[in-house]
């Protein structure tokens, strides 16, 4: 049975037609005094206010029957024990296990996987460490001093985003690592990197969780060409001294050639998008140092046992999760803005993005049905001050709904030893705080937002009622990030088992590299192009005459 | 009279309603096999192949029919002599003016643009002249090594843009000089730069068209802080000697402290995200020299020529424009992605994003009615190849419809000296080009882009259907992206007017600036807090205690 024939679904399609549809925010906050905490919650380190959200107490109580309607309850056990939820690939989803201290255990089909995990961290230690003691030595025994991460999706986007966002934690060292990241299948980042590098005092790590990535292997290529032409050295003198492997596949590892100890290893029952917190975060714990990496996974376990041990209507990322919900199955807002009022968050939006569409960017439910209801919105963003000179003209006066998260740390700055200028930035993170908070105002408020004698003309209007979400952190931390990220994770579990998908697959983007191996032979070739639709014909014969 | 009330409007509802509503790619393509021929046109170096678009000819048709019914035809005109066509600010609209070689002229109200235009290229050849030579030296008398670009919005975004684009032209130079960009108003980028930088040796460009955009004053106020603390010198002698000027407001200028010669001037007829023509590129000048900023504006040239001067039929910008039309108007698809394949070309969806969601998010039409249909669509996208692995899943399996302009040079790596390197990188351009026209020959197909023996399980199959077109430049070079910006440009023109919107207002923006400075009072004081929403008092309460 479809989630929409369900009582709770039906309930708030009644709701929605008996005044929620059209309700404006400034109706909702003048009805409630006290909206605030009827709608908003704290947990490991965030404050998230859900006020601005079209929602009644009312609405919020029968989306939480829909959760209860949907279990969310039961599968909430059932992920963190490490049952097979992701049907479609008979997997476990134990992102969560990789966030567990060393003095917990859990048994899953009877393998411990925290000791494996701590192993696994046990082995990035010791290569953060031989990085940061000046003891790794290329092949010309020049001591490395650049690491490139080789890796894209799942393996790039996670490491390039907590690097940005942790630019002010950085490890302690007697042989300071700088790390670069190359994602790009046609070479761009390589092509601008590699000048400015020393191929002996270079290293890579080759992060592909299935080791089959074409995107990787193509970079990884292109790094081994260059480190030969630049060293000398042959190719498997190389592969065990100037790269680290990171993948679930040991046998691939070997078979490549990385030295055993420069290969890091994690699980089938981690999915890529949810892989940062394992050997996917070499290169954070390059940049960070070891300790605030685990400072990173202690922030991310807070959530998760908030998220574990909570009663629903206290869960931040089930409200967090619900609140979409009426966003897009309800009130039919298909996209969902992320503004981080802070510029080192600039790569949040794109990190959250990979996480909710490729999570939930289903229509088939786990029974094999089409759905007959919307699933994830389009997630798109920008660092918020940006966007307000760039496309919040559209929020505030264009024709489409949006619903956004505003996301904000509160102290920013503490570190800069010189007065005057510490005082310069200070004011700048409040200018960025105070836009913030009234960017949320106006996009509630519409013209409500000033008192006024005269109407304004119509060009210079403000409808208002686009709904928010505001996310406040104490700072910009390895614990407040891991929590962060860890709330938009558990929102994104319980929409799908609301919407009654496999979050945890990705069957959607295989036939596109199946298509692209055939395309490639094409375009090389030059055969069969007849079997081609008439626009891909074309296209392929005007790049084979460029 | 609205536009949906017009005949071709309503022609183009019935035709909707005559089949094409749910019609499938594959069959417009079974049923037409020239269909490349039909719905693909070339001009300024660009071939855009639309035919991936779920047109039919008689769709076009009607179409230019609207376009027509519109005033398109009379419009272009209007634009490019000068017409006030800004109503809501009584201004011209003459960014091409910018582009215009120096023997032609245009007569705007007794004035001469183009020899205003050319006057202040010289002044910006100067400038480059004065870095690269190294005879700029600073207070303390050492040659400037650093130039950082203060700007938002459209002071960052089109530099910004071109300069990740032009990675591969750099300017001779017996001084090379490095170009920054500092944007957010909370100094994040500033916090990330300056450390590296010296301040004897660093100066700073001010953009702001306005000479009122308080994220610019706010970094701009750090950067004095900062070269004040580092050369002992005063403000005065630092404004004069540290600092460019760029901007419409002359007096501001002056009375700000630029030295007349480091003052670039612009004009209001110039819209802050159309402006990387005018001074406002001088970052970009700076960077790839003049010449190639001269080519820069005569690509785009090129492209207004065409644009200007073609038959609706056969004009680029306008079969663009009406695509977007069709898709946002008619099959409510209510978001498109902008997908580059390639990585210099990352700055593209959002400098996109810019252009068209500030331009035509709007609402109101020209004569100050509500508009009754969609205006501009949701403008996202990410490097094509990174996108596949993180949101095409949604593309190909969600539930939301999107429209994709996929983006693509024919050629790269020629200037790679080494064989053996040159050929790596080729191999990854091409393998980037066969990933390109597989997504959009699997966007359209779904299942039917393989065949397949056996029907393949619910959560395998693809339904395919999503639109989108494909732009091809021969290589990324100044002339094809001036073109192909210009495209765009005046894609939002044509839509603009379809839509019966002024484009080139931004009055949403407003009330959000009034707001925050009101917010920011709070913050300092915690006074006031009584007038504001519950959630919006809240928030400032915690970041008060904070």
């Amino acid at each position: 049975m479809s989630i929409k024939q369900s009582a709770a679904w039906k309930a708030l399609q009644e709701h929605l037609e008996s005044g929620m549809r059209d309700v404006h925010l400034k109706e909702l906050f003048a009805e409630d005094s006290d909206r605030f905490s009827t709608f908003s919650r704290q947990a490991a380190g965030i404050t998230l206010d859900f006020s601005k959200q079209r929602l009644r107490k009312e609405t919020l109580d029968k989306l939480i029957a829909l959760a209860e309607e949907a279990g969310v309850k039961e599968a909430i056990p059932q992920m963190f024990r490490g049952d097979r939820i992701n049907a479609t690939e008979d997997r476990s989803v134990l992102h969560t296990a990789l966030r567990k201290p060393a003095s917990d255990d859990l048994e899953v089909e009877g393998q411990n996987v925290v000791a494996d995990v701590h192993k696994s961290l046990e082995r990035m230690a010791e290569l953060v460490e031989k990085l940061h003691s000046g003891s790794w030595k290329g092949v010309t025994g020049k001591t490395v001093t650049d690491v490139v991460n080789l890796g894209v999706g799942g393996s790039d986007l996670g490491p390039l985003m907590v690097s940005n966002a942790l630019s002010g934690f950085r490890a302690e060292s007697s042989n300071p690592v700088a790390v670069h990241f190359a994602s790009t299948i046609d070479g761009t980042q390589l092509a601008d990197i590699l000048p400015k590098l020393d191929p002996e005092t270079t290293i890579f790590i080759y992060s592909s969780k299935s080791f089959t990535t074409i995107d990787t292997k193509a970079n990884a290529d292109t790094a081994m060409t260059w480190l030969n032409l630049g060293t000398g050295a042959k190719e498997p003198e190389l592969k065990a001294n100037h790269f680290i492997g990171v993948s679930t596949q040991a046998d691939k590892m070997d078979e490549w050639g990385f030295a055993p100890e420069n290969q890091v290893l994690f699980w089938d029952w981690v999915g890529g998008r949810y892989s940062l917190w394992s050997g996917i975060g070499l290169g954070i714990a390059i940049e960070v140092g070891i300790e605030n990496f685990q400072r990173l996974l202690a922030g991310a376990h807070k959530m998760d046992e908030h998220f574990r041990t909570t009663e629903l209507k206290d869960n931040l990322p089930v409200l967090f999760a619900l609140a979409g919900i009426w966003n897009v199955d309800f009130l039919d807002i298909r996209s969902l803005a992320v503004l981080p009022y802070d510029g080192r968050l600039k790569s949040l939006p794109g990190y959250f993005q990979q996480l909710e569409m490729e999570s939930n960017g289903k229509s088939v439910t786990n029974a094999g049905q089409q759905v007959d209801y919307s699933t994830c919105p389009i997630i798109w963003g920008e660092v918020g001050p940006n966007g307000q000179h760039a496309f919040y003209q559209l929020l505030h006066q264009g024709t489409q709904k949006v619903a956004c998260d505003f996301i904000a740390p509160l102290n920013r700055y503490d570190e800069i030893d010189n007065d005057a200028l510490r005082e310069s930035f200070k004011v700048q993170h409040r200018l960025a705080l105070a836009n913030c908070f009234a960017q949320s105002r106006v996009l509630m408020l519409g013209d409500d937002a000033v008192k006024s004698e005269q109407t304004p003309p119509p060009y210079q209007r403000y409808a208002g009622n686009q709904p928010s979400s505001t996310l406040l952190i104490d700072s910009v931390n390895p614990e407040t990030l891991g929590a962060l990220v860890a709330l938009y994770e558990h929102k994104v579990f319980v929409q799908g088992v609301i919407w009654d998908i496999d979050s945890f697959d990705q069957w959607g983007v295989q036939l596109g590299k199946k298509i692209a191996t055939e395309t490639e032979q094409n375009l090389i070739t030059g055969e069969g192009l007849d079997e081609l639709d008439d626009s891909t014909r074309h296209l392929i014969e005007i790049a084979r005459k460029a």
